[in-house]
Formats: structure tokens, C-alpha cells, sequence
């Protein structure tokens, strides 16, 4: 049978990962697939110095629209990231009749539905695991290893450079500000972190995570996003001192009001399995009604991992290039006219539980003072730690674990603490998941 | 469309589950597959006393092969288990053209190579997500999720019993005799639990695994399996010492002069991932040339987690029910005419490093003795703790690591080691795994 043509759109990290693992497991993927899988046509700019396809039998261009307008090329593979070239090229190729594959998670995220409309209507199909995840083949578990299930909630560990700080952090008890300048040394972070620590990357992979969890439609918008670069090693400490970690996370979640999607901070149990996901490594934890929790590590970016996951939708769209739209997996997960339109909550609307730390003057009935405010607001308290002060220091520190409770509820009670004459600045609020 | 016709063969734990869960999130699954999907026929022991499924909606039958033999069924789900019936049954369904579906490990790691061949030459599927580690995607992740990488190495935690059994001993101190009741009166382990804590159980699973990573046949006749029921309290406080912690893994991993495939106790350093799945919960650790390490976690067992591997098959077959055969991923992942014959190494072929422990006399130059025979053989130790006897006690302990060693050559040394005075007893041998 004929070699599948491909056309590579980009050959930088992803892209030359992607070319070396194509040609390195060239037998073993054929062996698998029972045709060749050959990247015919590769764009990128100053492309005729690159090393790693062979000019001979690659045809290469600085135009990407050369590739996708090319009628040779069946699967277009878009490798360039960002929106504006990346939604124009993706769109010409579906326009075209090509099948695509993305690693592009901002793409997906925010364009999504504009390209999954045009894809359906097209009958071609546009792949995205290496979007979420890197390497994990989490894409592929939510679409059809969980599709029985009823999904209750994600929590995952999307964002390596984030969990690499956290992780250096809590192991070493070095500063954010300290390790970051490291991260960026080693590549893990890029010089303006903000996508990164600011958690807009774990964002993007969130909504589309939540997309296939729930049939809801790609809402990047929607999503509440917070960032580390606040958590200190002091936090870190108390955290352990309770039984936990502080991990940053992406969660969404079905309840009966609607769908959180949100992205922050989070203490859960050390005793959790996600929470001993150390350094650049990401994980994505599912729970299902049917199956309960189950989760998938690795590595969440890199050049061959994410070419892993690239190649895998190369695969995926090769052995069923013949197969009618209306019989493969939805590109969402759930059929285009079932999908739903479950509104996603505001984060005033989630609950979640909380940790709290407060300076407070060192006299007595402070703690019940405060206690007394989260009372006011039905708030219980789980656990409380009160630190005396060393010689000469006024200030006692309280840090307080509360259960469930409704965000804007917990924004009210915060507020009135903040206003007791006993308590010194503001209240530092962590959120807390058990993920049980 | 109209709906998709199941025939359930079995309505025990796995069985009832399955239809409860297709029943439960009919609607999801619906949304998620485009059409209904039903259980039409059923055939079980005792079948008119059940209260699962509708009998004015379902036809029940005590003879599965009436099932089996209907021409509206279309999907054959068979979760008799067993080798014998279950087989007939199965390739009776084949043969007669329908789709199968089972949770049966022993079925297919014994008679695989059969019915593969039948499902085959006859153009249907059979899957056996269920088969492997419960709800954990693992096959799917296999044939599919990974399909770019060249597979190094598998390591699978994939009996839930023989987990929790050894968690029990390592968090409580306890025996194995001890925890192996709490087991069976927590009905975790059958009466007879030679298949569980005997490794047999995993063996299946693990040859299904093997076969799936490295495009090689079934072949649970060459798999080597040591059980846990030699291992003590004090062996996993020695290895805590040391930084490991003992997990019972099944082992597979390509070398360059076959494939190795392995179950037994196993010490694996405490900060790995996988050494902190505990409980009855299972976790495959799969190493791919591209993606590096990826780990897939979650309850390997019970009714509604099996069930959602069950029906996660049933979804997969219905989507491409009108897909020819030759457009679907192949039956064990690579096309059944690329299948290698790469031989299955022996144990004594093997190479793996080990934790050895041995009483000796207390007098000087034994570890000197004892260093001296590993050296003869070229075995270099990593690692070596002498535990001073007691007041009154004549023997002191060595604990020594090893490097990486073939185990015939490992064989040798211990006998030489038996031999030498100043050692009592045995050796006691455990192999050890850095899974780097």
C-alpha cells in the first residue's frame, strides 16, 4: 500500500521530535499500522539550513500555505503554536480535505469550536492529544478508555515548569523568585514566565480536558486562572505540618449548579498519589462514576514526548483514512449535536475548602474572635494551627483548614476577619481539594 | 439508528456491573457514541432470580449458547471466566460472525493465539480492555496512546490483591499469613489464593502486556512467576533502610537477545511514583524510546471498574461496527502478518540487579569472604548493611545490593556463598529494579 503523505508545519522543538521519531520508528510504526507514514513536504522559516529531513525527499518551503494548499499532502500536521498563523493555516487545510494534527493547545482552546465546526462540516478530522499532557495519551482516556463513565471531576498537574518550582520549593525551601531564575536557566520557563506560572497554559489544557469530561463546548474565556508566583515556602511548610502539599492544579468538575473550571493553588493530601508527582512530570487525575479515580503520568512536554503524542494522532488518522467521518471517535468526545450547554460556574460559585493564614496580635480570645466570624457564615473549621511568636515579635501566625464551602460565602468571612482590629494585613487564602 | 444488540455471557460481580453501568449512563454514553447501545440477551446460572436487568425487555437463558447462537445479537460480551467453556464460547460467537467482548485474562493469555487467528480470518473484533489492570486504559494506551514509541520496558503493579497484601505488611508490620486472612475475609482474595499471591494472575496479564509492547504472540507458558508468600516484615524494613520498597511487578523488557517476562517480588526505589501505589489499587509503568517514562493508575478490580473497561470495548466496537476489519487497530496492536517471533528469555537469561540477605557467623573477614565471591564472578555490590546480632545471638545479618547481573551467573555465586563456612542457611534473594 501507498506511504500516507504528511505535511509538517514547523520544525522547531516539536516538530524535529517529530521527524526523528516518524523516521527512527519508521518499521516499528509500520508494523503497527501496516502502511508507511512519510513526511513528504516540511515548512519553517530558514528551513533550507535544517538537518533533520532529508532535502532529497522533503520537499521544503518557507510558505506553510505551500504545504496545506499542496493536493499531495493528506494530514497536515500544525507545529508552529500561537493563534493567528496556526487558525489560518489549520482552516485552509480543513478547507482543503486534509486531516489535521495539532500540538497547539492556545489553538484548540481558544479557536476550538470555530475549527471543529468547519472540521465536522468538512468530514476531516482534527487531532490534538499532544495539546494536553505532552506525552500522556490522556486525550485518547477521556475520548473512549472512560467514555462509560460518567465523568465527576479532573484534577491535573498540566503545567511541568509550575510543578517543577512548587516541587524545588518544598524539597530545597528556596524561593519562588530564586527558583524561577533557575527554571529559566535550564529552559524549563521562558523568559516572560506569565503563560507558565500564571497558569494560562494549564488553562488552555483544562478547557479542552473539560470539553471531553462533560460535552461542553471549548470556553478558554470561562475559566479562572491563578498563578504560584504568591506561594511561599513558609505556606509550604505549615501545608506539611497538616498532611499536605501544595500543588498547582487544574480542576473541573460537574456539580448540580453547573461546571467549575479553575485553575490555582491547591493543598491536597501528601497521602494522594498526584501529590508525590515530583519536578517537570504531569499528571492528570479522573474520576469517573464507574471506574473511581484513576490517573496518568509523564512527561508533559520535551521534544520526543510530545512527539510521542503527535505521531500517535498520525497513527490514529492513518489507520482510519478511509473510514467515514460519522464512524470515528467525535472530535470532542460526544456526537457535535449531543454536546450540551451546561453553564460554567463563575468562581464566587464554586466550593471548594480552604487554608488560612493570618498575622494576629498575641492576646487572648483572638481565636475565638475569628472562629466566631466563619461561624457567622456556617463555615466549620477542620484544623487549626496557631504558632506562638518568637522573643520580641508581636504577632502570633493562625492558619485554619475549612470544609466545603461556597467561594463567595468564604470572600464575605474573609473580609470581616480582615476587619478585626487583632488581625494585622490581609488573610492568605490557599484553596484545598481532598481529591477522595 | 437503531440500537446496538449486546448478548451478556455471565451476570455475576463483572457481569451485573456491565449492565448496570450501560444501564446508569445510558444516556451519556448515547451522547457519546450516537446511538443506543442494549442488552438484549442474557446468559447466566440461576438467571431468572436475578434482579439486574428487565426480563419483559431481555430474553434470559441458562444455556449461553442460545446466546451465542442468536442471529440479532451483534456483540458477545463474555464474563464467564475460565478457560474452557469460556473458549468454545467465543469462538462459537466468532464463527458466527460476531463482535466479542471479554474481561477473561486467562482466556486470552492462554488461548489468545487462537482466537485472535479466528477473529481474524473471520473480519471481527475481539477486545479485552478488562482483561489488564481493571479500569486502568491500559490496553487502549498500549495499541494505541503509544503506538510512535519502540517500548523498552513495562513494570506493572497488576494484582490488587497481592498489593494490598503487601501494603498491610509495610504500613502495620504485619505477616503475609496474617494479612492474607484479613484478605480473604475482606473477600479481596479467594479462598484458594494461589492465583493471586502466587503471581499466576498477573503472569496472564503480563503476557497479554508483553505481546501488546513488542508485537510478539501469547505466550503465558514462557512467562517466569515467583509469588509473595516468602516475603518477611524484616526484608521490607531492610529494604526501607536501603531507600526501596518491595512491590510485586510484572516485569517485561526487550534486550538485544529476547524478551524478557517476569513476575515477582521486586525492590524498587521508594521515591518512584509507582512504589507509592498502595492498597488493593493497581499502576503500569511503561517505558517508551520517545515518551520516556508514563505511568496508568487506578482500581484494578470490582464490579463497576471492570465494568468500565467492559463497556469502554462495547463503545469502541459499536462506533466501528460498520468499520471492515482491515481499517481497525489490530487485534494485539501490530498486523497479525508483522508479528515477530523475538524469543522469550529465560529466568537464568535474565538480567536484573538484586537485594540478598544472609546470616553469618560473628567473626572478622566474613564480609571480606563473602565480597570475594561476588568479585570471582564479577558481580560488583552497590550496597552492604551488617546488622549486629543481639546480646546472646551468634549470627550477625548481611544485607548486601547488587549491580545488574545475569541471573545464572547470580546463581552461582549464591551457591558458592551457601557453601562457604562461616554462612548459615540460605540466601535469601529478592531482584531489584531501579526503573530509570
Amino acid at each position: 500500500m501507498e506511504a500516507v503523505k504528511v505535511g509538517l508545519l514547523g520544525l522547531g522543538t516539536v516538530g524535529g521530535g517529530t521527524a526523528t521519531v516518524l523516521l527512527r520508528n519508521a518499521a516499528e510504526i509500520q508494523a503497527r499500522v501496516g502502511r508507511a507514514i512519510k513526511i513528504t513536504h516540511v515548512a519553517g522559516l530558514g528551513i533550507a539550513n535544517q538537518t533533520i529531513v532529508d532535502p532529497a525527499k522533503v520537499k521544503l518551503t518557507e510558505d506553510a500555505f505551500e504545504v496545506v494548499n499542496n493536493p499531495e499532502v493528506q494530514i497536515v500536521v500544525e507545529l508552529i503554536g500561537g493563534y493567528t498563523l496556526a487558525k489560518d493555516l489549520v482552516l485552509k487545510a480543513i478547507e482543503n480535505g486534509k486531516h489535521v494534527v495539532t500540538a497547539n493547545k492556545a489553538l484548540i482552546a481558544v479557536h476550538g469550536p470555530e475549527i471543529m465546526q468547519a472540521a465536522n462540516a468538512k468530514g476531516v478530522s482534527v487531532s490534538y492529544e499532544a495539546a494536553v499532557a505532552g506525552g500522556i495519551p490522556i486525550i485518547k482516556a477521556m475520548r473512549e478508555g472512560l467514555a462509560a463513565n460518567q465523568i465527576q471531576w479532573i484534577a491535573g498537574i498540566i503545567n511541568g515548569t509550575g510543578n517543577f518550582i512548587l516541587t524545588e520549593m518544598r524539597e530545597k525551601g528556596r524561593d519562588f523568585a530564586d527558583v524561577l531564575k533557575e527554571a529559566q536557566a535550564l529552559g524549563y520557563a521562558e523568559a516572560d514566565p506569565t503563560f507558565d506560572v500564571e497558569g494560562i497554559d494549564a488553562a488552555h489544557k483544562l478547557t479542552i480536558l473539560s470539553s471531553l469530561a462533560f460535552g461542553i463546548n471549548l470556553q478558554f474565556d470561562k475559566t479562572y486562572t491563578e498563578g504560584i508566583s504568591k506561594i511561599t515556602t513558609e505556606d509550604m511548610k505549615y501545608a506539611e505540618e497538616l498532611g499536605y502539599r501544595i500543588k498547582h492544579l487544574g480542576i473541573t468538575r460537574k456539580t448540580d449548579k453547573g461546571i467549575e473550571l479553575r485553575v490555582h493553588p491547591t493543598l491536597i493530601p501528601a497521602k494522594r498519589l498526584i501529590a508525590n508527582v515530583n519536578g517537570v512530570m504531569n499528571a492528570v487525575l479522573v474520576y469517573g462514576d464507574a471506574v473511581g479515580p484513576t490517573l496518568y503520568y509523564g512527561a508533559g512536554a520535551g521534544a520526543e514526548p510530545t512527539a510521542s503524542a503527535v505521531v500517535a494522532d498520525i497513527i490514529d488518522t492513518v489507520r482510519q483514512i478511509d473510514v467515514p467521518a460519522d464512524q470515528k471517535v467525535p472530535l470532542l468526545g460526544f456526537k457535535a449535536g449531543a454536546m450540551r450547554d451546561t453553564p460554567v460556574l463563575s468562581i464566587e460559585d464554586t466550593k471548594t475548602a480552604y487554608y488560612l493564614r493570618m498575622s494576629a496580635e498575641d492576646k487572648p480570645g483572638v481565636l475565638a474572635e475569628v472562629s466566631e466570624v466563619f461561624a457567622e457564615h456556617n463555615i466549620s473549621l477542620e484544623a487549626v494551627l496557631q504558632k506562638e511568636p518568637n522573643e520580641g515579635e508581636g504577632a502570633v501566625t493562625l492558619v485554619l483548614l475549612s470544609q466545603r464551602v461556597q467561594e463567595r460565602n468564604m470572600n464575605d468571612a474573609i473580609r470581616e476577619v480582615e476587619a478585626l482590629d487583632a488581625i494585622q494585613g490581609e488573610v492568605v487564602r490557599i484553596r484545598m481539594e481532598h481529591l477522595g
